[in-house]
């Protein structure tokens, strides 16, 4: 066996948004964390590798050259596998626990720290406004490795969304209140902004809570803190007493 | 004026630390980065621009082209203003307050983040083991953004910078005490990990306490926290008392 022209096609379609909802499918790389997409709950549509001896036990497996390895690729070294897997149906929306809301995150690093953050901390379901970077980018895939197979996410309109949610809800300010002298409820949606502009003034007003991390500087020049760290700290905050 | 064969020798080559070192500069890039240098304790040495008319105050001033610029600049689409900063005076040890000490850090990203970090919390020194990447590097330079200049950091032999310093040392383990429930001093060294293997077994030895953050998700699949999220929840645990 080896790479069909329409294989190729569609592979290399898969970096977009779009061919990606097209076909329901995005793509892992990597023996590592293709494993971990294996063992998941994810469902698998296809695998190319040069070396197949881990996968005989599976279905649709196509074996392939380091030269169209290389080809589907988004990496310089690629390590040996390349797998297409099923886009899982949306997910309900829960209205309870912690939630957190993320109001047009662009960075996929940042997304993907935010995902695994979430599946450590036991976050019940991650909501991103439709602008957010797509979940299933490659880069976001890779950062998270097997987190996204453990955190329900949903793609919403924001202000839909908030506006429908009868939670507590907070927003991350630089000049809200101080997150380790208030108290935080276990049922709620923290909603964190924009790395650069913040969380917008459509979405500011269905929000009934400000919190802020305090600066312990002594001069007041730190602009700000990464949108993954700062979220990495509230959730910290929000799950320590529990 | 425009750019000597020398003045190109001389940007180029500070992209390798043993230049850096040997010229004892630093570059910084961009209008917003370079004014946070001027701004800052750092002393120029000298700053290339296309567009010179908010540096005319400024001695050492090389007006270049916009071919020039993108010849010295490590962006695709740079930003105006290339400036060389002197390195400076090294620092003296201190031997009170909170001090983060890294071992083997790699990723320059997360020197990056975590310099920042310890601007936003008032870290009073930051180690960093003589294996750790260079907080000079252009990458680090430019996530740091003006923290840079307001971090004391020092890089050491860590083993007898340990060994030889008399505080409470806190390693960041997997399986430490559930830094919630720890009460944690003013005055102490918190030690963290490389990317891939955490702490040295050389390292370890010379801790006295180890803590964790605990994880909440249902599962215990999640490998690890980045190490720079870990950080920022740890210096928040630190300073939150405060």
């Amino acid at each position: 066996m080896s790479l069909s022209k329409n294989q190729l096609k569609l592979i290399t379609s898969l970096q977009q948004k779009k061919y990606r909802l097209k076909n329901n499918l995005f793509i892992a790389e990597g023996t590592k964390v293709v494993n971990e997409f294996l063992n998941s709950i994810f469902e698998l549509d296809q695998l190319f590798c040069v070396d197949n001896s881990n996968y005989l036990h599976i279905e649709n497996v196509t074996k392939i050259s380091e030269a169209e390895l290389k080809k589907i690729s988004t990496y310089k070294s690629p390590n040996n596998v390349v797998g297409l897997f099923k886009i899982p149906a949306v997910e309900s929306i829960k209205s309870e626990g912690l939630i957190l809301a993320l109001d047009d995150i662009n960075d996929p690093g940042n997304l993907g720290t935010i995902i695994r953050l979430c599946d450590w901390f036991g976050i019940d379901q991650l909501i991103c406004s439709a602008n957010t970077v797509d979940c299933y980018n490659s880069k976001v895939v890779q950062a998270t490795m097997g987190s996204l197979a453990r955190v329900s996410i949903l793609y919403v309109d924001l202000e839909i969304y908030l506006n429908k949610m009868n939670l507590p809800k907070y927003a991350t300010l630089l000049e809200g209140e101080n997150v380790y002298k208030t108290s935080l409820p276990s049922n709620a949606i923290l909603v964190m902004g924009n790395e650069a502009n913040g969380i917008s003034s459509e979405i500011l007003k269905y929000l009934t809570n400000s919190i802020s991390i305090p600066r312990f500087g002594e001069n007041q020049q730190t602009e700000s803190l990464n949108v993954a760290t700062a979220t990495a700290i509230l959730l910290s905050e929000f799950k320590r007493g529990m």
